[in-house]
């Protein structure tokens, strides 16, 4: 196998595995308090209750009043309408609107039956005792918030699949909606491997190197809300690797295996994946730099992700493949948009056609804008990331970036 | 103090209080596993304690040579090197390179002593026994990641306040820093008031509605590294709202108030403030729709915020001014850019001048790019925000935005 790559392009090799995937790896659901769901994937569609505001109500303080009975009214041709009352905060409107009259409302207070619009305490003044001079003509519905406004009773007001942000986390209280079904937070087993590699806690010898792919990836699982596994370091042997992957297999919902960096450790990790189930690997080798040796599988119907064993290319290639992937078992919505930042090219950048580069950069203010002045390094050394502000992705059929060129930076956040 | 406002720009206002602030109330630091650290904020700067790599490694698999020995070197006219051994990963190079000689090595394995270059194993073939036939000429360093590339001994990584990503978490465990000290989670109480405010998980009955505010405001804490403490809904009254800010200024780093919506009870909410302790009230009122009525207070060194009472306006004010305040507290260092989506105005919308306005905008695919279709509706419907995708801010010179026109749409992610 690995000595007939077939390299595809990124987004087709994520296509097509995403495609194989399907929803058979779905999440179970889970019912938990709305008040601790910030980021969690919504399993059930939310129909709402109730009307949202769920009486009609003031947006200001002022006097409740039928708009007609306003009609024409200005500072120096004022209306005048009799004061009938007050309706309290929090309570049941008690009072109607009789005609020629008006009742004090505060601000988030319910409209008295008969009203219609709200003359703000600005634009009146007092008259005589228990009467208001209205110095401003009012329409039907002025400074008024209808019932339902917002949301109707039995309106689908989020769909299953929606990741919770504050305002979703409100919406859901304000409906009285104070538990909610939420995706399970997959288990990710990530698998390190390498000879040479180390724990951090370990002084390491000459020719040993510490672990970091085992961090930047659980780091990287979290904040895309699954829960990472490690299944420690494991050395370049295909036995002992395939043992411990039949081990995180069985226990994850995804197995992250970032491949030792030579060629040979490349092939046990192709080999052992191979092992793992079927359908395996549906997808080895991809057209971007850095991260070509990357291997999609999928082992019943648990994905398993092979990555290049260097830092730097699997941490881009994770965002790239694992987050959405981990998205796609949490059933989740995808995201419409990512955002970026414009910024021009400080120096020419070169790279290869038939190959989908991401080149790490700082940005530099810049007048009015951002420069994006590229960090070179090779894509071992792990502080180019931490010295980057974002990656430019440089097309395949593309032979590089000159300076001065406008480039969409992704934000390494 | 109410009746005589001086409304400041939202930006002038951020700047006044921040310079007021200063580092009085800068969060302790407390020492964690840097495995846990995720997204907190570092308050110590870290010192490379060795170089990164710390030792010269190869990139590839591939022979150990002297560059000088393979020049000329190609596929019609081979240059021959004698094999004498191989290094294996994680150990130290024991063999030194000898005149006319090569040294198999495996990707991220040490360079034996002598050698200055790696000819990849692609560019070799086998010749006589215990000889390579090299077809390519290497320059001195070729692929060769040499000691201390990445970083020098000594050399400061990371400075005190850089907020851990990923990336950074890899690092420093590569560097073996497996505890760092980080600053503690500033302890942020929540009092949302108004007397028709209830709890979610009860029915509110007519004139009522749930609280919203206590739960975007926490998610938005929590997501800004702070730790949201609920100090429950509070009448509309000075002694009950003074008490209940008392009891939250003394167990807070940071203290919000949502301010109940009618002006009386508003004006009560900046009394309070008032109270808690000098300096006092900074700011009271911003430019800025929705939430005028903004307070930024200083009570000893606890920053005490005023929020307007709808939650729409107290949503997105918290995201103009608590997120950078709180990142204040944590002493993180202010982000040098923010991501936006470029998109097109899909209507005209209005705005005052002399007025910063926010409008809620969905983000439609449109051709090549995206449309900003405005989302209207009051600043209390809270759907508003979850049908969004973005914020478009309207600077208060202008009038509005020209339907066609160019935005920046600040995502709400």
């Amino acid at each position: 196998m690995p000595e007939f790559l077939k390299l595809l392009p990124p987004e087709e090799a994520l296509n097509r595995f995403l495609d194989a995937l399907g929803d058979t790896a779905l999440m179970s659901a889970e019912r938990i308090p709305t008040a601790q769901a910030l980021d969690r994937v919504l399993a059930e569609d939310i129909i709402a209750p109730h009307d949202m505001p769920p009486f009609t109500r003031t947006t200001v303080d002022g006097y409740a009043v039928r708009a007609a009975e306003t009609h024409g009214a200005s500072a120096s041709l004022p209306a005048y309408l009799r004061i009938i009352g007050e309706v309290s905060m929090g309570a049941q409107a008690e009072i109607k609107l009789q005609p020629h009259s008006a009742v004090l409302v505060h601000t988030g207070a319910m409209l008295p039956d008969g009203a219609d619009a709200v003359i703000m305490l600005e634009d009146t003044d007092h008259a005589r005792e228990g009467e208001v001079e209205i110095h401003r003509a009012a329409a039907v519905g002025d400074n008024v918030l209808n019932q339902g406004e917002d949301v109707r009773q039995g309106e689908t007001v989020l769909d299953s699949g929606a990741r919770l942000r504050p305002q979703e986390i409100g919406g859901l209280m304000g409906l009285g909606i104070t538990e909610i079904a939420v995706r399970l937070k997959p288990a990710v087993g990530i698998l390190s491997t390498g000879d040479e590699v180390v724990p951090p806690e370990t002084s390491a010898g000459p020719g040993e190197v510490r672990d970091i792919n085992t961090y930047t990836l659980s780091a990287l699982v979290t904040r895309t809300g699954g829960d990472p596994v490690s299944h420690g370091i494991i050395p370049d042997r295909f036995e002992a690797l395939l043992a411990a992957a039949r081990e995180a297999h069985v226990r994850s919902d995804l197995v992250i295996i970032t491949a030792g960096s030579s060629v040979s450790a490349r092939d046990i990790t192709a080999d052992v994946i191979t092992e793992l189930g079927q359908p395996g690997v549906l997808v080895h080798g991809v057209t971007i730099r850095p991260g070509k040796p990357t291997i999609l599988a999928l082992a019943g119907s648990v994905p398993v992700i092979g990555l290049p064993g260097n830092p730097v290319s699997a941490l881009v290639i994770a965002g790239l493949f694992v987050r959405p992937i981990l998205q796609r078992l949490l059933g989740m919505t995808p995201p419409c948009i990512n955002a970026t930042i414009d910024a021009r090219m400080s120096l020419n950048v070169a790279s290869v056609a038939g190959r989908e580069d991401y080149q790490a950069v700082r940005l530099v203010p810049d007048g009015e804008g951002f420069a994006a002045v590229p960090i070179f390094g090779r894509s071992n050394l792990i502080f180019t990331m931490i010295r980057a502000d974002g990656l430019v992705r440089i097309p395949a059929q593309a032979t590089g970036i000159a300076a001065g060129e406008h480039v969409q930076v992704i934000p390494l956040t």
